[in-house]
């Protein structure tokens, strides 16, 4: 069965120059694909005139009048911008005439108009941004990276279940590990919300290998990492300026002098390998889970490349039954305090 | 003036084999240092007879019979290991026969006993840990590091005034910026506690910046950045987990086959100098800031250079007056906020 991808084409730094791009390219390698383009029609078919593929058969354009600011009040984006670029991609998915949206749009107003628009799955309170990092032993899934900066160990335990349902699906991994993102030092195992976090997923039935520590992210202790969106956001913020430092730095070594920039041009090959393997934009593309329906937020910063690999993901999530998964485990889960907490914790 | 730095000998993976080693070599390069090695008679003694350095006259050996165990509550280490290498250390500073005290050993005891020895300095309710990170600029001093996991808005601001004082004085900063650890996304500015201590830090009278992201600790936006000790920690140690990461991953590259074998040999240099540059020994020592006294807490696994670095820390903040300078700051800046908040906050 195909699958369909709503594109906000005008969200991002960059608009329909890269979504297009991107689209037309994942198209390509993605036979089974197509995609519906949403924006407004002048910006679109002049982007698309300047394309060349072999691709342009499986992509339509859907006009949408409105675009939605980066720094737009999401409630205000909400209530006025009905029709813009990323709520119409939203309502194709509500209406089934795709299967998944992808944005590089306003954080804030994709998250509050997917929650207005899909509504939310059984069992889950608020959407979770889930993304997925490298690690030593491969790949890791961390959630919430930022869509709830107040959570209820509640939450957290659902975050835990569409996380390990997310990464058996896509991944592959049969009972996916989940680990509670938690302080080593020895006085403090942590604060209360995260010790009946603990409590809770004990007995949640999943696979939970306990307390990780930052360290563990990247380790890649477990298959899932779980957390409040504060301290996600602030944990994946940080990786981000950290991995640009050590860049420059190391760039900055080779760069130094003649000498280095000849060892530079002999480390070349291997310095490239190495910049693949470790870039970003191979791992672009974070979920909002737990919405009736498949949304993938992009870095609003995406290049052609990085846009693509959002692309794939939203692909890989649709073609895997991420939904369907997330929705049984919701229900086969002993989760009962996460529903006691369903009324409370919507504010 | 001397500067006498109480050495916890007994602290840490390694004991006196590398506390002691670090000691000499520390009293090597800073003519004006002593030290006062506290631990158990035996292994002090054997370990210092293998040692050989010119600066042994200026090390004296305090005998303490008791050791805490990394592992050990820290209720217990505070309630019965009276004369433990690391209760003895903090003691000499106490008395005033040490000025600062540094020590490998377990992170919770050595807040427990130190608070408990040496009390809080005026308007501090709690310790903070201090770390200094290298930035693309310079270095950032962050706090806290993880002493503390439920913080109020008065306590940040604690933080703040005591992060200033340090960086002032040791880095030699006029006016240190000061940045507030927040989250990026557009619709959410953060929870209600970074909210509240927003709105206090801009009436502080301090070089407020205002809200800083993950990003911006290793890009060097402030000099001080200011969060609660479960963020800092957990940021802290995801950024350990990274720097291991890319190094093995860099490691890999350069050792794939007998090619890049050669490349690695022709950019070694390079590659070392990258090294060096980020060595985290090099910036191991954490400050707990707060005390009537100049604690430095050295990472458990801290090899030779990475402790002797710790000690380096302990004699600048001596050597500039920290203690003076937080004292002098905390009165002169207007926080009647956190000066109401301590009793309450004491838990």
């Amino acid at each position: 069965m195909p699958v369909t991808v709503a594109v906000d084409a005008m969200g991002g730094d960059h608009g329909p120059s890269v979504t297009l791009a991107a689209a037309l390219t994942f198209l390509e390698r993605t036979p089974d694909a197509r995609v519906i383009a949403v924006g407004q029609e002048a910006p679109l078919r002049e982007a698309l005139a300047r394309l060349r593929s072999g691709a342009k058969d499986r992509l339509v354009v859907h006009v949408a009048s409105e675009v939605i600011a980066m720094d737009e009040p999401p409630a205000l984006a909400l209530r006025t911008k009905k029709d813009s670029s990323m709520r119409v991609a939203i309502n194709l998915v509500r209406d089934g005439a795709a299967q998944a949206c992808v944005s590089a749009g306003n954080t804030g107003a994709l998250m509050a108009i997917s929650r207005f628009v899909l509504k939310m799955l059984p069992g889950v309170d608020r959407p979770a941004i889930a993304g997925v990092l490298p690690t030593k032993k491969g790949v890791t899934t961390v959630l919430d990276l930022g869509a709830n900066v107040n959570c209820t160990p509640a939450q957290l335990v659902q975050f835990a279940v569409m996380g390990v349902a997310l990464a058996s699906a896509v991944d592959g991994i049969e009972r996916p590990t989940v680990g509670l993102l938690n302080i080593g030092e020895e006085d403090i195992k942590g604060n209360d919300m995260v010790k009946e976090t603990s409590e809770l997923l004990k007995v949640s039935g999943l696979n939970f290998h306990g307390n990780v520590e930052g360290t563990d992210i990247f380790k890649g202790t477990t298959d899932v990492v779980v957390c409040d969106g504060f301290v996600g956001n602030v944990a994946l913020k940080t990786s981000e300026g950290l991995a640009q430092m050590l860049y420059e730095f190391l760039r900055a070594e080779f760069t130094r002098n003649p000498l280095t920039r000849v060892a530079a041009l002999v480390a070349y090959p291997v310095l490239q390998a190495f910049k693949r393997r470790i870039d970003p934009r191979r791992h672009n593309g974070a979920t909002l889970l737990g919405l009736k329906g498949i949304v993938v937020k992009s870095h609003g910063s995406a290049d052609k490349l990085a846009f693509e690999h959002a692309l794939y993901r939203a692909h890989a999530e649709v073609a895997n039954g991420v939904l369907d998964k997330i929705t049984q485990r919701m229900a086969a889960v002993p989760v009962p305090a996460a529903r006691a907490g369903t009324g409370a914790a919507g504010a």
